[in-house]
């Protein structure tokens, strides 16, 4: 469910009638996204996708966000372009919520991994690494490294009851992490999406039908981080079986083609293993606090924390770069 | 939330190759409806609606429901026509599912209903029972006054949790609906859609800027019974305020623009009132059952069964066709 906010027929017409998109044909809720309400928008003028900002995002990293894909979109890369209203703002206000209006990308994200989605996959993250390069915005990443003792605190109480052990296990990890973490400086750092799943790729069929990336959306997350750990998010939301085997052969596609626009530092290469350890615990500590916060009965579907525990035990063993693919 | 199959994209690929309906552009889940999955298609053939009929639909009363819209779209009214693939036929299996591809309508759902909604609304009301006078299909109210009795029944022991003493309201009330239904013969009977709620009706502004049906929607309810009993649903659904008052001007509305198509009988008008007790009733026994058998947790919103019993009140008050708009 992603329509948290009720937008009322005058409140729609009176926040449409501020841009020149033409008439109101349809308006319908999208069942897609967790955080945000997010309706498809039909007018005469197209399609577009209307989102109303909820609790989850601070009202005052909106402006970092959109002009972050303003940005992307018109240096090339296929993400959502907000649309300003006739007075050039982007950024409104519909049913006492942020609110903006993006253009629609056509594809569909894939529900089942192929090797086939992973080359494109890495080229689209090097086109947006080098999309973002001379963007002036920064936001550091709330969900870093610097966030994740608190987190993990924040689960201590409940934690081990998922399964018995886990928060130990947590700590123990979390320290080996930090301790490897690679310092500020030697990694290039830039505008990274930080939460490249693949709910938020869209793909269509080439000429010869292999799969073209046709978008890339959701870009709440976004910060300023190492170019790397964008790369160590998408080996865990992609490169896993659904046995939680790690596919290398996937893996190894998705860094050959980023690394073809973009090779890897030596130094990335070195922190690349340390990076998805980091990336595996970010996204087990916050299905961990929504898992053992979430009320029951709450209209959100809880994802299941401990798919990243098996990730993170993977990415503590894998020695060396060859293990991940590289 | 409206989606409770996901798709594959193998399946998909290959439940569309068997359309003629161009290339997959777009496919974005839909989070309107409760009882079957729904998803917004886009193909460079136009833009579609692909339903997965869940558990609540039996798989043998597809056919009616499509053919009668086949039908009535065929007479002219606005609503989804089903789209038959190469081989001509329009109810398939996708993911283990019954499926079918429709036309897309444009409109928008009045979230506020105003007035002049309900004279549009009487309208469309009495032209789908026209379009469906030469229906062949038939099909039983199975949610009509014979089923409301053991409805009841299955709420008996957590019902009174609602309200203390709602059961035995419910009792007295349903005997004495039951005794003053119509008898069948007098009343004209044919297709109703049975479930016309707002969400089911799409608006465009006419040129005047007055609201005008685009569309009717989710025929998944319909039936062969007493065409008056649509009316009183649609006297529940669209004419109490949201102070549960009666709104008297938007009823007079709505009748008086379905009878400027079909005017009611002597038999009709008289029956009418006990046609919407019986209506509150229908929607209040379904909304106590699902809240009292749905399980915390469950990705549904209940409905509050409690508004239907301040409409059900109204109604066993409400003495004359005069109190009701007639």
């Amino acid at each position: 469910m992603a329509v948290y906010t009720e937008v009322s027929d005058e409140a729609l017409r009176a926040f449409l009638a501020e841009y020149a998109l033409g008439e109101l044909l349809a308006f319908r809720g999208i069942a897609e996204g967790v955080e945000n309400s997010n309706y498809a928008l039909k007018t005469t003028g197209g399609d577009f996708i209307l989102t109303l900002y909820e609790k989850r995002v601070d009202p005052g990293e909106l402006p970092y966000f959109l002009g972050l894909m303003q940005h992307l979109a018109s240096r090339g890369l296929d993400c959502p372009l907000p649309v300003p209203a006739r007075d050039g703002v982007a950024l409104r206000e519909l049913a006492g919520r942020p609110a903006a209006i993006c253009t629609f990308l056509p594809g569909v994200w894939p529900r089942r991994i192929r090797p086939q989605h992973c080359a494109p996959l890495g080229d689209a993250l090097a086109q947006l690494h080098a999309a973002g390069a001379n963007f002036a915005g920064q936001r550091p990443n709330a969900l870093g490294p610097a966030g994740w003792a608190p987190l993990l605190d924040r689960c201590r109480a409940e934690g081990d009851s998922v399964p018995p052990g886990l928060v130990a296990e947590l700590d123990q990890a979390l320290a080996a992490v930090l301790a490897g973490w690679p310092a500020a400086g030697p990694l290039p750092r830039g505008q990274i999406h930080a939460d490249l799943f693949p709910d938020n790729v869209f793909f269509l069929d080439g000429p010869a039908g292999q799969p073209q990336v046709s978008g890339i959306i959701d870009f709440y997350f976004a910060c300023t981080d190492l170019l790397a750990y964008d790369i160590a998010v998408c080996l865990n939301a992609w490169c896993f079986e659904s046995d939680h085997s790690f596919n290398v052969t996937k893996a190894h596609a998705l860094l050959a083609a980023y690394q073809a626009r973009r090779p890897l530092t030596a130094a990335e290469r070195a922190a690349l293993p340390v990076l998805c350890r980091g990336a595996s615990l970010r996204f087990l500590l916050t299905r961990l606090y929504d898992w053992t916060s979430t009320p029951a009965g709450a209209l959100v579907t809880r994802k299941d924390p401990l798919e990243y525990l098996r990730k993170l035990r993977f990415f503590m063993r894998a020695e060396g770069p060859s293990a991940i693919g590289l």
